[in-house]
């Protein structure tokens, strides 16, 4: 029995520490030296190159290594009936949560603007806050925390997602209301799980929906926005600016229009960081589940997509 | 019987429009067209030339337009017997709140580097977070408020004051055991009332007691700073930076080195605007007590200053 750490171009190292940590005895082997493909029951991944789990033959546990799955559910060779698991992380959750907290902090507070008088010497005491009204799409796990902390921050908020919900603290809406959702903000929140049916929301037809001059946040994944429809919108007037951790590829190509986008601020895809301290316990638990045919943890709805 | 209000220099028809919603019949004389000296058994005060109460021979009360009371207590003219009132508003609270904690995550977060690297055109996943422990010197009102949303988002606080408290949530140092709080913080946030003993708190003393590359977020009063000694503290490596509301001489003269300071942002005195909309019912409330002989909401003590 063995573990398969399939993480292609990133240190895995502190991952393997953690691992051995937990359990001194784990035969762990690292794409891509795999030398037992047969031996390996679980495996542990991140952007794995498409079509590889097909090698193993015993394979019974997929594991994210990340919060994210759409990288495993975007393969279609892997057999259906094997669980996946994903990462649920108090660490993750807080950083991402922070991330979010600081660009509508910033935009509320108007950062740039004041960063621009100070170069040009301006002392401008005028309307110091742009109310705002925060719309966060996919209030599960993250999402749900960036809403509690934003309300006790005493920022209103609004909920959008994919199924019903009951007993929420704000104001929710949930399939074809989304028109009746961005009505009601001026600060989008995108923290909806990459699946089929979300790939590309953030296109200039979302975007002709919302208030003039919505500020947007990207935090999920780059395939849900259509980059070209953003620079669009932002000349419409739709959307005011943004703030992008994620891009349809990374790292951001060199001659990409949104370097040098006044309006957009990027940061390298690190609002928040799978920390294997907290991640590997959850993932050798499993692990270890296999051999005592337990439920696993964190075992994910393929169908859902999340 | 009237209500002076003294504001040289600022526009107060919103506090008029207020004071006379909440009470249409009251006299009002604004500064410096004050027609009936004698009349005047209120003030309203922010910033007032000093030694001219005395031209009010039948002073009851003195309110502060804002949260602080240190232009007042500031001005020895003023008969030690007369009652003080500041402003306690939410609003205020709330903005005063997020504007520190925007600071706190954008240097966690590191802002200034992504807007760097942006300028630059370079991905940089390395690092995302520098690790802080959050120190609020003043944990009062408004301190108190800002330690307990830093908790929220999973910060460690921890607070420095003036006398001893009991059942904190937090560490908690007061008195001289500055050099403990000190020293076990990154992160230094001033929310300290300005009196004769925080006057020039923030000093070089002060700054080389702080683990080196503390960052320095002061939203209190210019006078709390020793503006040149933050320059010299910075040279010396103790802070590394600093997010500045408030100055020693509003507005920033434009030859101060602080403009050009890249480690240091300023903001136009906008941390906390007072909101006269709530502000003014607590003014008008104490100004009928007057006649009532009622005790009055948010008196001060003139001894502690606050």
């Amino acid at each position: 029995m063995a573990l398969a750490i399939i993480s292609p171009g990133r240190d895995v190292r502190l991952w393997i520490e953690n691992f051995k940590e937990l359990d001194p005895e784990i035969d762990i082997q690292v794409y891509p030296e795999i030398t037992d493909p047969e031996k390996v029951e679980a495996v542990a991944l991140w952007n794995h190159p498409k079509g590889m789990l097909s090698d193993f033959p015993n394979l019974k546990l997929i594991c994210s290594m990340g919060a994210g799955v759409d990288h495993i559910l975007s393969d279609n060779s892997i057999q259906k009936d094997i669980p996946i698991t994903r990462i649920i992380d108090d660490k993750l959750t807080t950083s991402m949560t922070n991330y979010v907290v600081m660009g509508v902090l910033n935009y509320h507070r108007q950062i740039n603007r004041y960063q621009e008088d100070q170069k040009n010497k301006v002392w401008d005491m005028s309307n110091p806050e742009i109310p705002v009204t925060v719309g966060i799409m996919g209030v599960g796990e993250l999402g749900g925390d960036i809403a509690e902390k934003l309300q006790q921050l005493r920022f209103d908020v609004v909920g959008y997602g994919n199924t019903h919900k009951e007993n929420m603290k704000y104001p929710y809406f949930f399939g074809d209301e989304i028109h009746k959702f961005l009505s009601k903000i001026n600060i989008l929140v995108c923290m909806l799980p990459l699946t089929p049916k979300t790939e590309g929301i953030l296109n200039l037809n979302l975007f002709r929906k919302c208030n003039k001059n919505t500020y947007l946040v990207n935090v999920a994944r780059g395939k849900h926005l259509v980059e070209e429809d953003l620079l669009e919108a932002i000349d419409e007037g739709y959307i005011s600016g943004a703030l992008l951790d994620v891009f349809q590829k990374e790292p951001l190509p060199e001659e990409h229009p949104f370097w040098n986008k006044n309006e957009i601020t990027i940061t390298p895809h690190i609002a928040s960081v799978t920390n294997p301290k907290a991640a590997a316990p959850q993932i050798i638990e499993n692990y270890h589940r296999i051999k005592k045919s337990q439920p696993f943890i964190n075992q994910i709805n393929p169908k859902r997509g999340y």
